[in-house]
């Protein structure tokens, strides 16, 4: 993706609401991330614009981001911001949506609740702006985008590993934001101490972050291109890394699956830039499960799955729907 | 319990709804397992019986049982069970409950898919029968006899180690049936092969059958109870197999907040006969985890914790709530 760019699409499934006004129709999301940030401008439901600008750390730093993404895809078509219907906002951490604060996002710099909606709209003129946690958002989006109407989780392999899950068309964010974080369920007793404290976590095997540990980058390419292009030409080391690094994420899946009983486990985040090799790779892991287990193979584990790859910007699209048609209440279901 | 008892309570917490014709507010619940079933009858959301039949197997085995036991229930009461303003009947095994079926119910005999609804309510005269698997019907009854509001996971540690799910005030199912089956979870990669076909499942572990296969009974008491005594009296392998169990319950118990987020976990089943000191023990288990983890001290897990005694009946008040009230729709909301 270059800094901006116009799509022709994807159309996103499910028309929006119109906005205030009868200027209507325009929406956009955001993926505030870490390193950078990811916007799209939607008209009617359509995906007009997308810009990808990079992250500042802080409150201010996140603010100012976000609004500068946003103005630059409103002055791309020509739009004052004001216009916009809505503003949604997804972060990589606790989000309140009700109160538009977001804590404990670590990897932004935000440690205390901030308020970023009222902050956002402020810098933005008076727009509304809604905020969602990110993979909340992605599994929204990937919902919307790949057409999948049952219940869904968003299995995020970046730096660390987590779950967004959509569960009877509501986001399922629990009792303390908790709900989807399988990343921190031991997987090896006797494993490496975590940073979370524990020890053996499986985040420490089913992640970018652990890919990246197992097979520091020789070319320049992100870790997991290498290991998968390494592998699949012979290289047994590789091969080894890929296969424990599969069977991780096959035990997140499963874990998804037997807990929650979700119809689709989409996998998303950095590590699904690898696309078809790694649904591929991991519905080998889960039938090489099912095999042996007629109790797993009934429940089609290994068909549940799917790999969406970054560029179909689930995650702000999920952000920009959140905004639209109001966060968690059934959006999965429209369309 | 006697085959047949009057009890004064426990109240069950919110009334339930009258019956048809006036005769009104009687409700029978049968939790039926593979050795014995457990009937209670409510009376405007009071318990005043209960009775214990031994089960037989089979689907005319399992309908005579429970038009057995519904008539022993009334006729104690000088009660025509035509009166019932509804039978609701919890039972292990995959539930269709629009269908008023069962199927893979082993422990029962019943493989296909059998109209125990419509057979029973034959049986007894034209009573409206509902069906719920008994891990629901249990987390339903968990619910309303402790007075807990928020979301809840019943974890049955029985002859298996599965959970019942109550999620936004509605019952968790899943796609295919397979929500909260968290007992065939990998927890020991080089553990013995599971019945299910998979290796160190997590109920090999976590389970009053581990137990017993860790502890084989001495004294004909049930294996849980001997461990625990002769743990607490300084018996090492004793205290060995204790704790051993204890952590693969405490996983269980993060494996559900972690993916769920709920806040209750009431732990019950056959091995919830022990009580308080399995309360004990579970805490100290989950706090020696979140000792070292400010995540998880953070989400307070050993907090969320009970464990619930089967003389509560958790699990046929339940059965008897999800017939009375509609099943899965948000009914714990009530009260």
């Amino acid at each position: 993706m270059t800094a901006l760019e116009a799509v022709p699409g994807p159309r996103v499934p499910g028309a929006l609401p119109p906005g205030p006004g009868g200027a209507a129709g325009w929406h956009a999301g955001l993926d505030v991330g870490g390193s950078k940030v990811l916007a799209v401008l939607l008209e009617d439901g359509l995906l007009r614009r997308t810009v990808r600008v990079p992250s500042r750390p802080g409150v201010t730093g996140v603010v100012a981001t976000a609004a500068d993404a946003v103005g630059r895809l409103c002055a791309a078509e020509g739009l004052a911001p004001g216009v916009l219907a809505s503003v949604g906002v997804g972060l990589p951490g606790v989000v309140d949506a009700a109160a538009g604060t977001v804590a404990h996002a670590v990897n932004l710099g935000l440690e205390d609740a901030a308020p970023v909606a009222h902050l956002l709209g402020q810098a933005l003129g008076g727009v509304r702006v809604a905020l969602e946690n990110d993979l909340n958002a992605a599994a929204l989006g990937a919902a919307r985008v790949l057409g999948l109407r049952g219940d869904l989780a968003f299995l995020s392999l970046g730096t660390g590993l987590a779950a967004g899950l959509l569960l009877d068309g509501r986001l399922r964010r629990g009792h303390r934001g908790a709900a989807g974080e399988v990343g921190h369920l031991p997987y090896r007793p006797d494993g490496p101490v975590c940073p979370c404290g524990q020890r053996g976590c499986l985040e420490l095997y089913a992640s970018g972050s652990a890919l990246a540990a197992a097979w520091p980058s020789r070319t320049g390419r992100p870790p997991a291109q290498e290991v998968f292009a390494a592998a699949s030409q012979g290289d047994a080391a590789a091969g080894g890394v890929r296969d424990r690094f599969v069977d991780a994420v096959a035990a997140a899946v499963l874990t998804l699956v037997l807990t929650c009983d979700v119809e689709h486990v989409v996998v998303g985040g950095g590590v699904a830039q690898l696309g078809q090799p790694l649904l591929v790779a991991l519905e080998v892991a889960l039938r090489a499960r099912t095999a042996t287990s007629p109790f797993l193979a009934s429940l089609g584990v290994a068909d549940r799955v799917q790999v969406v790859r970054p560029e179909l910007l689930v995650a702000p699209i999920g952000a920009a729907l959140a905004a639209a048609e109001g966060t968690g209440e059934a959006v999965a279901a429209v369309g």
